[in-house]
């Protein structure tokens, strides 16, 4: 067995975040590595997974709850087993699960999912291959079934959903319009994904843009923000649009729910509107790796990851996620004493 | 042919409404009786329509546009056949269509449907067995498909809509829940339609009350309303709840557009929202009237008329149906001179 060393690097939950989350909201600790009881097994962290709905979970708006002041961050990580007290896992082999900020963590055996290296990088695990690409899949396959010809708009287009979403659109034909929060982001957003067109929704002239982007109005759309810009989209409907509600970062950092989005134009549309939480789909999720691996091996698809280094910045990152600045998979690169 | 007068009663939009309309709003005139044109019909109306849908067309928000001031105020109706230009249709006949606020029309023979006497009174022709009959049976049964034991919840229950969407979910074997505005109005709801329940969304405990009547949380709910009633009842859905988005009666009278609800809640409960137009829907209109036709005739389906008499009296029958002061089908009967 590896040597494990008997304290590890750990960020803990330092207060509550008001509104955007600061540096001083989580705290970098020295914590005993835990041990497995039975049933159980020790994963050495290498890639931890930063994700925008930890946010709403900090707010006390996701399906998971806050965890308690002081606990480690939660967060989906990818691991090597170190020691396994289950008897499912051999020392070495690639693991992901919900593990924590943390340089170790022990997680029960039937929470955890074997990685297969083969597949991709072991990083994807918690990416594309992950459940950032299942939401994106079962978005367009479940819900927007874009066909040929359509145009579909996609928020947060060059982040970890976004990005793949819109390219499994563009792969089923459609017209893919992404929008972005940057200039430069919206240029990757059409060179390295290959979108027809990129709208930045932070510009003042952005429902003019949209429509000049979309003539023929939004037959899909696939939603990760909410507010202002669903507000702008629902506007633009075609008849019988179909709409991903996915996710409201816009209102993440908020205390209170602010409204919503006036109806009418929904109805106008015959419209339909539909909720997506990922972990319904989970059924999907073997045939949803393997089909985006086949697409990624093929040159079909392709992703990005957004490198943190050190646990000592995941909370920059996380930051920095939340305002916006990732481009791709917002990862943080779990180091280890040589 | 019947003897017809030089000049007819009708009704002219004398002014756009701000907010609530207004009596001045409209102006009951004299004008010439209209002759009708090769391909046209000259009806004698008997029953005219008052539906909330006008509110919205004359605040230049429906998919027919608003009429010019002056003219005569659109509205569908139930006539009989004076004149036929067209050799479609038989002096005396019963015949619907959008004739207006008058004592006479003048229509294109393709634009009115034939209305059969033998499947009920010719007033039902614009009520159970016309549009709002219709809307109900879309709502019902192409987008709530409600199922045995489930909770639905029903807005405007009292009126000509809700009326008829209650009794289609309840005999579908679903728990039904009417949202009505006066204890008076919800005691009907269950007593003449049968619903289970109906709480009284005006009350300042609504919510609760709402809660009480659904414990499981509200498996579809047929809005006709918007605002704040919808945001309560999108906080209490069920696991994918369905939602029809019919009608905004909460916002006809405002000049703005309002926010909507908060979409957080559909994302949570994984919830479909559509909106509804019924004229999508006509190609099943026929088979809609024939099923409540039957329902009615074998004593499992109730609906209600509300009959202002005279076009004198049609503005102040409109203004009480935006009060939400009538039971279920709001009409006017057309008065002629003996």
């Amino acid at each position: 067995m590896e040597t494990v060393p008997a304290t590890m690097q750990a960020v803990c939950l330092q207060a509550i975040p008001q509104g955007m989350p600061q540096l001083a909201d989580f705290q970098l600790q020295q914590l005993p590595v835990p041990v497995p009881a039975a049933g159980q097994v020790l994963v050495r962290l290498h890639w931890l997974s930063l994700d925008p709905f930890l946010r709403a979970q900090l707010g006390g708006r996701y399906v998971s709850p806050c965890p308690p002041l002081g606990a480690v961050v939660p967060g989906y990580a990818v691991g090597t087993v170190v020691a396994d007290a289950s008897g499912r896992f051999v020392a070495g082999q690639w693991v992901t699960g919900l593990l924590g900020w943390a340089q170790y963590a022990v997680a029960e055996a039937r929470a955890l999912q074997p990685v297969d290296p083969a597949l991709g990088p072991p990083s994807t695990a918690v990416g594309v291959l992950g459940i950032p690409g299942l939401t994106a899949w079962a978005g367009v396959r479940r819900i927007l079934e874009p066909e040929a010809g359509q145009t579909i708009v996609i928020s947060t287009a060059a982040g970890a959903v976004g990005s793949i979403a819109g390219q499994l659109c563009k792969a089923a034909g459609a017209r893919v319009v992404g929008l972005s929060s940057t200039a430069e982001k919206c240029a990757l957003v059409t060179a390295a994904f290959g979108f027809d067109a990129c709208v930045n929704y932070r510009a003042p002239e952005f429902a003019d843009a949209l429509r000049a982007a979309c003539p023929q109005g939004i037959d899909g759309y696939f939603d990760n923000v909410g507010g202002a810009v669903l507000e702008t989209v629902l506007s633009q409907l075609a008849l019988r649009a179909r709409v991903v509600l996915c996710g409201l970062s816009d209102q993440y950092n908020r205390s209170e729910r602010p409204p919503g989005p006036n109806l009418g134009p929904v109805i106008g549309a015959r419209a339909r509107l539909e909720g997506l939480v990922v972990y319904d789909h989970l059924d999907a999720l073997e045939r949803c790796r393997q089909e985006l691996a086949g697409l990624i091996a093929r040159g079909q698809l392709h992703y990005r990851e957004h490198i943190h280094h050190g646990l000592e910045n995941a909370a920059a990152g996380f930051i920095g996620l939340l305002r916006g600045e990732n481009t791709g998979k917002a990862l943080v690169a779990v180091e280890h004493a040589a």
